[in-house]
């Protein structure tokens, strides 16, 4: 399975949905990283859809967001 | 991220809406395994939350199941 995350309609929508939910929250890049858990450069990477993420962390992100890991599959 | 996918609710909650709606649509195994472009035992694996699937691939199982992305992490 190699298609590449640009590849992949889904990871775009994840990233715009992490990204719009930071700035909503009034969060830094660098604060979100904290709250979920993981590296500051992975947050950059995840909302410039590069990164394919498992499940494991679609949660981490919904909690450090306070969403339904749903939500952040949703399509506008 | 050592976690093991047992140990994240999401990923069986992912498991069962996979199963649930598989059997909806009255597809064995094999069957969803074609039509998502799979291997056979990567369902049985799926299903058994024995996976942290990637978007890429929620999206693989969406597609195959007729259903939007996110109603397969929505909590029961």
């Amino acid at each position: 399975m190699s298609v590449k995350p640009h590849q992949c309609a889904l990871v775009a929508v994840f990233a715009a949905n992490v990204k719009r939910r930071r700035l909503e929250l009034g969060l830094s890049q660098e604060e979100l990283a904290e709250a979920a858990g993981v590296h500051r450069t992975y947050v950059g990477m995840i909302e410039r859809s590069e990164k394919n993420v498992t499940i494991y962390n679609i949660e981490r992100f919904a909690m450090a967001l306070g969403v339904e890991a749903a939500t952040l599959l949703e399509k506008p």
